[in-house]
């Protein structure tokens, strides 16, 4: 047995043990040390670096790495085998999954903003912002040998006259402190109930006197990062917000691989745990202890994930999702309760799933839909999510139509070599100077943050502005030279934002042309399905009345450079609009509002699912997208008047 | 810290550590070393004996303890401290409660045709014998692009269309196996389903050509002991049965005790775990190995217990039912699943518990009344369960009345000095010769075996017989003289039954003024019991058409001799009939039939409860019944005539 110590640059350090031979990126993962492999760790990302400080390590020189970088010690965990003690630097842009986003979705005042537009938005299209629990006080005779009746029927019959209930039922764990509390409280008790119909389900008892808080929890899991509210479920009023890296990082950046991964053995428990215990409860701990309420008053739940995602948190097998003809095994559940899962809240709390529609269009759809209130509106409406999956929903209040595409990471930094979420240092707007070369940028976080890496709103600014000015061909590749653009041994162009004095990170900060060929594979599936779509419908551009997007590609996303690098379509620029994150405050309202989850499932119904991949035509318009903006440049007209 | 080491006489040790000072008959209890300790450890009942054979042990003579006693080492564990390393025996008659009772209920060929008769005589009174459980195969289509429909509506369909269903639910475990079960069987699989009405829901998916067994398990928790069956819910057939005792006995061996056991910090934990977790699931899987099942596959379950019993098992607080006014939590639960109890059967089996209808009448006589089948009987019959509570039911099909008598577990061989129960070694039958005053005895278990000790219907053919042959007085004093009567040093009496060198016990086996006084106290709260309920309706003896006499005090009753001590009426013999372990066949008939589920439920609808405490003639009818036979021999003209 051999020690590896991981050193992280915040000076933190953790040892595992490995048997001889071992693979690192396998030893880094079972030792829950997040080393950020989107591809899964077969060598084909090189996003797996770690730096050799001591030690030795078996490990071959890959194209990802440059000379100078071997030199330095830089190696590919994937490709490393363990053959003697070892000690190697974790770098920040890597690490930067291990530790929670410092961030919280919904803390700038310009999301909290979007999510109060939107709530108005989904009340003004006539969803009643009320749920089906309630805290009712009853109080009872006490007994006596002439009233003998025992407590729970003593309840129940409170509850019927009380409540005008037809039915009451107690849970088991309202009915093991019955007894006490009852009598703790001289027969007056507050009783936490869901009412469905004239039927009534108690919850929880809690003694006259105490405070009786009734909390709801609204989650958004995304393949990526996972963001949740807590909520007073008796005035919607957000008691905490929290967001986090989804721990399933580790077993790969998408749900292919994600689902390669929990196909083998012990698979699916490792990923369900992963999103539970070291996700989820975590997350809802901090939540609760940050609200001062105890986990056990968050009595409902609402879930907003993409069909994988929901098939993972579940422990069901996704491997039939990805293996055509696709059939998940659920579209909507709706028995599960929390324990079920081992989600550290009341135990029998509701679990509400918005539903999937297809393989590749789930609840984050679905609920994404309901907050963007398209199905409200005769206008002609297109939504875009922009996640590690693309999807689309076109529509308006008579139909809806809706597809995903494969866009791939690299919207919220993956696959690119400097890429990173938008969170601290990273780049997230960018100008540059046509004369000089030299970019301006805005950096996420505080003044004087030194840039880390680039986040998707960057990217889409950088190779804009790299195209604005000349630095690169439609093809993305580089045609001017200067002090900012290299050329490797191979001949791979890249533009450096930032030398590595100027940054935060132990490399220039710099996009490549393969990561300029990753966007404009990840745009061009985005702009071919728009297209396939409406072309499916016999729909124009032109007929679109509002583009609303949404996603973690952050509310820095500049409209005007997305559609000038062939994006989005190019039409008026007021008519797009961003809405945050769709899927948080769709969870949100289904959360809070019984008739908005009934409104889900009536949007679920009624939307059709597009299979891109049975589209003929899909592929020739993917390839033709490929290119900047695009191979037919009549489709930009804007453009061309510049 | 001390050692403490525990000898039982099969030659097994246990030790334990104990601080100085600590009482033994704790350090036996936390170490799970069961010491026979029916008060509850206060120094009254003198059952706690151990016998001191290494090292050092603080214990004060009491009254329990003959000065030879003591000069042999035996101390009474309850008064003992630990000062030192100490090593004790445990005798055979406490530890007995620690093994498994050898001799399951059912067993005995008389006893399985008590029990079939039984189930003939419920089904003849119009019990139909069919459950909600069954399983259906279905066949569907396999998806295909054209067809993508998810696995859980594909089954759904082929349900609601297969079983005539309006609404069909999967439960999360079906769920969980759904899309690997339907792929390896080619979308034919077999589902175990509950179907209430048109609705139905799937409990389990299993491939179709594997054994789809569809179990049940009937419990019947005394508070001595338990016994279970696991049948095959398809055809009622008995795929195995066990008893074993009820591990609470550790604290206290009446319900009085365990509640306020269960008072104490962590209390309601304790016995709960001690039911469930040291009785129930150890049977259980007893039970699985032998009848070749998985414990998933055991789908349904039904107990009957006394309301106590009901209460700790789930584990709501119980002290209400035992202080005035006498109120337990429930009469009724229907929501309870097993994983709700951490009972190991399949997670969510559906727990049918028999209704209490008092707090001292519980599931345990609902369920005996109906497999009495009184309730569809013109006739008027008395049905008797002798256990560690006494409970009465009279009536017939048009009233019934029920009450409950302290009768302490003499009838199980509790609070008698060599009592035991009715297993291996128990003398169950005895008559004595008038002139020599020898005993000739029957005793359970194989030829030769020697006697251990005395169960209830030896105790009762025992007094009858020291009665009949004028040894002891009506006030069960010894009158008179002989090698096999005795008296200490205190003048109380004793008959030996068996010196030491005869039996298989540590000590002569006798039977004492005390135990006497003791059996007779429990014969008269029975008989007393009787004379008030039937008073109370107006009725008399005569009026009784038939006695059903139920309990664990053995298919060795002798009615003629318990009526001639005055525990039964004296009403002709032919009318009474011993009916076995009626808490037992209606819990099996319980679960097999879900209108014996709701029949019970109206029989204890229609059931008076008479609390005894309340009646003012009670207590002068009991202490005129402490009497052999009564202290009005009138009421007992047959033995006058004798």
């Amino acid at each position: 047995m051999y020690t590896v110590t991981f050193k992280f640059e915040n000076g933190d350090r953790v040892a595992a043990y490995a048997v001889p031979g071992e693979n690192l990126l396998e030893v880094a993962q079972k030792t829950n040390v997040a080393i950020d492999a989107p591809c899964g760790g077969n060598g084909a990302c090189g996003k797996c670096k770690v730096k050799l400080v001591g030690g030795e390590l078996e490990s071959p020189k890959t194209h990802h790495i440059t000379d100078e970088e071997y030199a330095q010690g830089w190696r590919l965990s994937c490709v490393s085998k363990v053959t003697a003690d070892v000690e190697v630097l974790v770098p920040d842009i890597a690490s930067a999954y291990r530790s929670r986003m410092k961030v919280a979705d919904l803390d700038s005042a310009e999301e909290l903003h979007i999510f109060e537009k939107t709530k108005a938005d989904v009340m003004e299209a006539g969803i009643e912002f009320k749920n089906d629990l309630e805290v009712m006080i009853v109080a009872m005779e006490a007994p006596s040998l002439d009233n003998t009746m025992p407590d729970n029927e003593r309840l129940i019959w409170a509850l019927k006259d009380a409540g005008s209930a037809s039915d009451v039922s107690i849970t088991y764990i309202a009915l093991k402190k019955l007894a006490e509390t009852l009598r703790k409280s001289s027969f007056k008790v507050q009783c936490v109930i869901q009412r469905v119909g004239d039927k009534i389900e108690v919850l929880d008892v809690i003694p006259a006197g105490e405070a009786a808080k009734v909390c709801g929890l609204a989650v958004d899991i995304g393949t990526t990062s996972v963001a949740a509210l807590i909520i007073d479920m008796q005035n919607g009023e957000i008691l905490a917000k929290a967001s986090t890296g989804n721990a399933q990082i580790r077993y790969g950046a998408d749900v292919i691989n994600r689902i390669i991964e929990q196909q083998k053995d012990g698979g699916r428990k490792k990923l369900q745990d992963a999103i539970v215990e070291e996700t989820l409860n975590p997350l809802i701990g901090e939540m609760c202890r940050s609200a001062k309420i105890s986990p056990k008053q968050v009595y409902r739940m609402c879930v907003a994930g993409n069909t994988t995602m929901n098939h993972l948190l579940l422990g069901v097998d996704a491997d039939p999702v990805r293996m055509e003809p696709f059939i998940p095994t659920f579209f909507e559940t709706d028995s599960l309760v929390a324990q079920d899962l081992g989600l550290n809240i009341y135990p029998r709390a509701r679990i509400i799933m918005a539903p999937n529609i297809g393989s590749y269009v789930g609840g984050d759809i679905t609920a994404g839909t309901l907050a963007s209130t398209i199905w409200n509106s005769e206008e002609m409406s297109l939504f875009i999510d922009l996640g590690t999956n693309g999807e689309l929903v076109f529509g308006n209040a008579e139909f809806m139509m809706s597809c995903a595409c494969s866009a791939g990471p690299a919207f919220e930094g993956g696959d690119i070599s400097c890429g990173m979420r938008a969170t601290d240092g990273a780049i997230e707007a960018c100008e540059i100077d046509r004369e000089t070369m030299v970019p301006t940028f805005k950096i996420v976080g505080d003044a004087g943050q030194k840039p880390v890496g680039i986040c998707g709103s960057g990217i889409i600014d950088i190779i804009s502005e790299l195209f604005r000015c000349g630095i690169i061909s439609p093809k993305g590749k580089f045609i001017r030279e200067g002090e900012r653009i290299r050329h490797d041994e191979y001949g791979m162009g890249s533009y450096v934002l930032a030398f590595k004095e100027e940054a935060a990170s132990v490399k220039d900060i710099e996009l490549t042309e393969v990561d300029i060929d990753n966007f404009i594979r990840a745009k061009g599936a985005i702009f071919s399905a728009i297209r396939v779509m409406l072309q499916s419908l016999d729909f124009d551009v032109s007929m679109i009345d509002r583009v609303l997007v949404a996603g973690g590609i952050g509310s820095g996303i500049n409209m005007k450079n997305a559609v000038s690098i062939g994006m989005f379509p190019d039409i008026e620029l007021e008519k797009f609009l961003y809405i945050g994150n769709s899927s948080l405050s769709g969870a949100y309202t289904m959360l809070y509002s019984v008739s908005a989850e009934e409104k889900v499932a009536e949007v679920a119904h009624n939307m059709t699912y597009l299979e891109l991949s049975n589209e003929p035509t899909y592929m020739d318009e993917f390839v033709a997208c490929c290119f900047l903006p695009h191979t037919d440049a009549g489709l930009f007209p804007s453009l061309e008047m510049k």
